[in-house]
Parts: C-alpha cells; structure tokens; sequence
C-alpha cells in the first residue's frame, strides 16, 4: 500500500464517520448508517463518474465499501470516544478532501475536457457526497450553509490549471493543488470565514 | 404475456401505489402522486443502469408507465377499499422485490462485473425506489429506520453467489435466491425483526 | 448570437433566479445560492442526458455557469426591485421551458427512442430541475402540488408528436409545440388552473 492509497483510506474513512454519525443523530439503525456512510464517501467520485460517462470507481474494487464498514464498527465500538477524536477526523477529512479534487481533475482531463470543466468536476467529487448524505438525513446542505469548502476545492482546481499553464511537472502541481485545498479548508475553520449570506428581503417591505 | 411479465407488473403495481398512497398524505396533486410513483418502482432500476452505464430499462417498454397509471387510477378510484387489500399490496410488493433483486443480480454479472457489485446492485435494484420516494415527500428514507428490507436483497444476492459456485443451474439459483428474498423479508415484518438502532451520545456527555 | 441562443440565456437566468431567491429563503450563502441556482436551470438537461448516456450539455460550453453568476450578481444587487420584475421572470421562465421541452425532445429523438419516451425527457428536461432545487432546500417539490407546470411539458410533447405525424416541416413543427407549451403555462397560471389534489383518507375510518 503506497502513501496516495493510505491518504484515500483515510479519507474515506472520515467521509464515512462523518456519514454514519448524521445517521445516528437521526435515529438510523445500522444499515441506514451503513448506507449514508457510504454514499457520504463514494458519492461525489460517483455523480463525477456518471457526469464523465465512465464506471463509477467503487464498482472496481471493493476497499471502499470495507473501509466504511470498518467505520461503522468503529462508531460501533467507540462512540463514547469519539468527541475526542474531532481533530483527528478534521484532519483526516480535510487531507482526503485535498486528494479527491486532485483525482477528480486528473480524471476529467483523462477525459479531454477543459479546465473549467474539471474545476467543477474536482468540486464535484470532494463535496456532492455531503450534499447528498444531508438530503438522506433530510436537512439542507450544509456546505450551502456554513464554512468554505466546497470553494477551497475550486481554488485547489484554479491552482491546478495554474500550474499547470506554467509547466510545473504534474506530481508537483497535483501536489500544491491538493495542498492548497487542505491550507484554504483549515484557514477557513481555524478562523470561520465564510462566504456572506444571501438576504432577499422581499417580504418586509 | 408469461409468469416472469406478470410478476414484474405486479411487483411494479405495488411499488407504485406506495409511492402514490404516501404523495397523498402529503396532498400531493394527481400528476405529483403519479410522479412519485413512478420513481418508486423505476427508481432502482434507473439508478441501477445508469452506473452500469446501459439505457434505462423503462426506456425500451411503456409497460412500467401504464401500469403506474393504473395503479393510479385505481388508488383514485378505490381509496376507501384500500386498507383492506394491505395484505394483497405486501405480498405484491415482497414477491416484485425478490424478482427485482434477481433481475439486478442477472444484468450486473451479464456487464462482466463481479458478485459483490452485483449483490450490491441486487440492493439498489430492490430499494432506491422507496429511497428517492421518500427524499421526495420530505421524509427520511424509511429503509433506513424500520424492518429489513434492503438486508434481504443483500442475503438474497449472497444465495444467488452460493448457489452459482456450487454449480446449481441458473434458473433453479434464481428460484432459490428470489425466494430467499420472499422469506427473510417476510420473517422480519412478521415478528418485527429489525437492524439495532445506532446510538451515539455525544451530546449527552 | 441568435434568437435560440437568446431565448436559452434568459430561460437559464430565469430558472436560476427561481433557484437563487428560494435559497435565500433558507439563508444560503452566495455559494449555495449559486449553486441552487445552477442546479435549477441545467438539473433537467443533466438528468435527461445522463439517461440517453450522452455528455451532459453543460460540459461543452461554459455559458450556463456564467449566466447563473450574472443572475447571483443580479440578486445580491437589486434585491429590493426584484418583486417588481416578477412578471418578466415569469415571462422569460416559460418561454425558456417552451425551448427547452423542445430541445429536450429533439435530442431524444436523435437518439433513435420512440416518442412516448421523448415526450418524458421533455417533461424532464423542463421540470426535473426545480424538483432537485425542491429537495435541495428540503421542501416537498412545488411542481407535485400547485399549478399545471410538467404538464404543459408533455401536452407539448404530444403536440409536437402529433405535428410530426402529419407531416408538418420540422421548424414550423417545434414552434407550434414551444407555442404549446407556453400558452397552456400561462393560461394555467392566470386562471388558477391545477390538476386535482389526491385524496386518501386511510386515517379517517
């Protein structure tokens, strides 16, 4: 196992936590948990997958679903421990998070579509799964909500392309991209920027 | 029209009027209600060949959306007579699923993908239906808290693995893993076997 | 740019605007609010292409990210006129869902599927985004409970099939089903026309 499939375990592993946790604030029994777990952490590779026209990852090897079943029993387990871990699965999130826009970017330009497009698409892999894990537990997204996240992955992506334009070497760019995605995320919490609230106030007139 | 036709509409029947019954406790309009119950018995198909990546099965026969109108009509018609066919409605609907799961498990294998992807596609071909239904009244997916439901697909998927490396022939394996379907699905509502409720107190500390 | 390309544009800026003030509703941020909006107006033409295995139109030009950051700007700015321009959203909204049924059938049609199934990815192409935009801001979907919306889209479809039949020139065939379309939305709204709400009353006996 090399260091980019630790970092893609890991990830995973905390997509998945984050997942089954949700779950468990709403009542869910096991494979509910199971479920959103999973399509917490293999959702946004999923819908880019689609989007792309090619097999989704997770139909190609089965460590993704082991690995969340591996989360549930940790929950399982731990959960009387879990709070203390808050940190560490922060970190684990935040480093996956670097690595899915990375894979996502990669795999849309495999593809031979634009830069803008793959922009989108590495925002696609590294939030959607969210997106949909809070319409399964029926709240609203909270990426729409609180916190940067999904634009620390589109300014991994700009630096991507950036870097790239530049003829960086690729392991290099893919590198500071990813980098920049995990600086921009823990920026963002450590100091609560976020991005303003939209306000309509049709009605109060 | 033969045994398997027959199953299939009258499993799609009763995965529809689901769908219709729950639009109407959220008074949803006749075209809603058919919506809604479309997606109850195409949904999991759908999702289904869209990560195979083939065209979608109700893309090919219109049999799907006549019988989904019907079973409209027929919830508008005899809405009072309802309740007292409940029985008829979950024999329906737990003999479609166990076709359903088969049907799944056939059409993954027949894509050269292997037995844990199809055992899982078995599951998305049996309960995404009610999944998407639910995320559409506003609901969280009942699947997800009450009964078994998508674990009996699972089992059902694990027979049919068995049976086929065991060498029993095809249609006797899909007999069988159907059946296994039937069975624990029944067995579980008929004395309230469910998954444990998962529980984490963090908040509670 | 031509009138097509025109009427697309202010169909987009339409549909996103519905989709941008709804998440302002629910106190979004500018990203979710753009990314509701997004979702809105290109939700239909994604689901539509997805499920004819084609690359989703958006992938190929950028011009629908861009008119859906005009239309944020466009909020954030003249929020306090915006209820004074209800009227012309309305306009540009159902000319818009007048082209894109259409386009939605054509591109059906092009690939080889019988009009029953084209007249359904019309419907989709012009509904199916604000049903995701529905469950993004987790409510029940608007288009299930008031007014004749995806309705208009297939009493379109069905005109342009019958159009057709006839032997009617294919430019004279899409207009007239555009046409359709548009002045079945508008009749519906003005005079309150809805279809009827179902009824069942399971709890009342």
């Amino acid at each position: 196992m090399n260091l980019i499939d630790l970092i893609d375990y890991l990830g995973t592993f905390a997509f998945a936590i984050s997942g089954i946790r949700l779950s468990a604030a709403k009542r869910f029994d096991w494979f509910g948990a199971y479920v959103v777990g999973l399509v917490t952490a293999i959702g946004g590779g999923t819908t880019r997958d689609v989007l792309l026209g090619v097999s989704p990852f997770w139909m190609h090897q089965p460590s993704y679903l082991i690995v969340t079943g591996v989360a549930l029993v940790a929950v399982i387990l731990f959960k009387r421990h879990l709070v203390k871990l808050e940190n560490s699965f922060f970190i684990f999130d935040t480093i996956g998070l670097g690595l899915f826009v990375v894979v996502g970017i990669e795999k849309t330009l495999d593809a031979h579509f634009p830069y803008w497009v793959a922009i989108m698409m590495g925002m696609i892999t590294g939030s959607i799964g969210s997106v949909i894990r809070d319409m399964l537990i029926n709240e609203t997204p909270l990426i729409f909500r609180k916190d940067i996240y999904a634009l620390a992955c589109v300014a991994g992506g700009v630096v991507f392309m950036i870097c790239s334009e530049l003829g960086i070497p690729k392991g290099m760019t893919q590198l500071v991209s990813a980098i920049s995605v995990i600086v921009i995320r823990i920026l963002a919490v450590k100091f609560h920027i976020g991005v303003p609230v939209l306000k309509v106030d049709d009605e109060k007139k």
